[in-house]
């Protein structure tokens, strides 16, 4: 038997002893949109930004579009946040394809391989755009200059210090992200003294930490890194988005972040900020730990059999819709996801099981060796924490197998 | 620096030193089809299967349309080999898509998860069946029945040895491919007793080596394995297709796979093989070896930075399109593809510099620390082994970027 990650809250049976969200059964859900199925709980959206908002008074908050994509979840999402982050020309496009380009939600762009046509969408929608390198911002003033734009810049800086024991390391190290931080100065003075408009600086050391104390510590240094920018330059940076890298637990033995901690933290690390920063709105940009826990990927059992006295559920999705469960995105080593029986939600764990997608390649594993109660063929599996870096991040077209649905409830 | 795989032979630079393919410079596809561009070269396909044939006189060729199901190289590879074999209903449908659905072209159908609707589209396509349990067999008799039709059908064994030192090991185990060995017989009894087609067994036990004497082996068993059934049977399987296995160099030391050793022992073996299997056909199932090698992919350099001392070219494709080259595709340790500088192929290095995609992640590296020609803004970078599980097996609707384009030359 192999541990898998803890279920996260707000998920629970109906009568019939099946999970639910947002108020439907999961045979409900699948009867009415198809399976495999990415179901996504507002509810649990709206809980994850309250949570935020009680924590972070006065921080701006921004939604990572690269989290997840899905125009309703999109719209839904627009009504929360402060503002969203994109990382590509093609997530402006579903922003704008979503009904949401319109004055009031401040979009940013960053990137580090930002084409002449990113930059010119970017600026025909109003978009910040958060630069990359001194040659990127010499093409983005020549496509202003062709436009007759006055631009509205941002500055991405690669900070002398990373995320401690993030999932992944964004700074701190030679990086193709922003600009080294003892250049920025320099190129704060060229964008003043041109004539556009500055917007502050940004700074995004790390992912997916569990660890209080690491991202206090981070977002203390980055404070204390704008701060150094802005006496350097003589000016105050109009915003300072602090990045994110606040992680959810998917594997046995993770534990929640402590946002409580991080926003005590902040609060005491910006009423002792110096003056240059007086005036600067403090953001923070977040993707994964708005949305991750919202999301159930729900696929159905096709075959069960055993092979030499092990039980394997063959299910009719896989890793082309769900990589990051098979342990293929990132990771080390192959972790089980918290997954469940979703027609017997709750029940106690009866056999030992290993749920492979409908893939011909062993890297197909979606949970191995786990303890579940007994599934049947036509029963159907929950994989949780599939809201974010999910079905965009996974790759689709894979052995042309079938594609995913998904649905906002 | 760090070491990068071997160019696989058979490309070559232009009058201008750019890398040319089919005889096209790459600046000239990429002018007619856009970048990035994944150009597969038809010649290399051919003298792969001329090796093939050369080394494998009498022993049947599929294709593993799971590979690379581009339209044009299933239409190149149709007049080739002996015939295609499908992982899933969608293969089916790309197969039919590109015009090759006629007598003539034997289609096989394996995978762990075949739905009744895989199965009904596989009968009414007259596809061959390699059934994979007790259970998928009992559902394809059903779903023939309702078709009347009397379906072909193949077992797919899982034998109890794997490919040694494998890739990706596929036997030998309890596994979700095939049915254990020892329940084969009683299988093969229940297809010939209500009268289907039994066409043979399949046997597969990994993929993606370089060891001739591992494959030697492999096939050695496989053929001692098929004789051991189909004694115990009392029947002759019309054909066995011995899976495939049979590497490509990816990395740094790999050496190609030698065929001419593997072929040689193979005519040994099968010239021993007992009685009930000298009316057999042996099949050879390929995908990686017929095709990774004619592939490159081709993305432009968008931006060359330098922070902390490290030289970084950044270009417009990524791992959105070719993630085994970023190591996060079944993959322990990151390693280096081969790489080029396209427009100065075959000259000198002169420098050390890390290649990453457009994509807002450090996992977007395709090639890191590696020594190449200088390289500027609006150069092409080349990488290579691009032909098999690249583009299909890639996450492209990750973080919305652009899609790349395809074509065989």
């Amino acid at each position: 038997m192999k541990a898998m990650g803890p279920i996260p809250a707000g998920f629970a049976a109906g009568a019939d002893g099946a999970l639910t969200l947002g108020g439907f059964g999961t045979e409900e859900l699948i009867g009415s949109h198809g399976a495999p199925l990415f179901a996504y709980d507002r509810a649990i959206v709206a809980r994850q930004v309250e949570a935020f908002r009680s924590a972070f008074p006065g921080i701006g908050l921004h939604f990572a579009v690269k989290a997840n994509p899905h125009a309703p979840l999109l719209q839904h999402m627009a009504g929360l946040v402060d503002g969203f982050d994109l990382a590509s020309a093609g997530e402006l496009a579903r922003v704008e394809a979503a009904g949401l380009l319109q004055p009031g939600l401040p979009l940013s762009f960053a990137g580090p391989g930002k084409s002449n046509h990113d930059l010119s969408e970017a600026l025909a929608a109003g978009v910040c755009v958060h630069v990359e390198s001194e040659h990127e911002l010499e093409r983005l003033l020549q496509v202003a200059d062709i436009m007759s734009q006055r631009p509205a810049i941002g500055v991405r800086v690669n900070p002398p210090f990373g995320l401690k024991g993030s999932g992944m390391k964004m700074g701190g190290l030679a990086s193709q992200f922003g600009v080294d931080h003892d250049r920025v100065p320099a190129l704060v003075r060229r964008i003043v003294e041109v004539g556009a408009k500055w917007r502050g600086l940004h700074v995004y050391a790390g992912s997916q930490s569990l660890s209080a104390e690491a991202v206090i510590e981070m977002q203390r240094a980055t404070v204390a890194l704008a701060a150094e920018i802005a006496t350097e330059v003589g000016l105050t940076p109009p915003e300072v988005n602090l990045g994110g890298g606040f992680g959810i637990p998917y594997f046995s033995g993770d534990k929640p972040l402590d946002i409580e901690a991080v926003g005590a933290a902040l609060r005491d690390t910006l009423a002792a900020r110096p003056a240059v920063l007086q005036d600067t709105k403090f953001v923070i940009e977040l993707g994964r730990w708005l949305v991750g826990e919202c999301g159930v990927y729900l696929t159905r059992v096709v075959d069960r059999k055993v092979s030499r006295g092990k039980t394997f559920l063959v299910v009719d999705g896989g890793l082309h819709h769900m990589l990051a469960a098979s342990g293929n995105f990132g990771q080390l080593l192959r972790r089980n996801y918290p997954v469940a029986v979703a027609n017997r939600f709750g029940h106690e764990p009866e056999e030992e099981v290993t749920i492979v997608g409908c893939l011909c390649t062993p890297l197909d594993l979606l949970a191995d060796e786990v303890m579940l109660p007994r599934a049947e063929i036509g029963d159907v599996i929950a994989i949780f924490c599939a809201g974010a870096y999910a079905l965009t991040a996974s790759p689709q077209t894979f052995l042309s197998q079938g594609v995913a649905r998904e649905v906002l409830v």
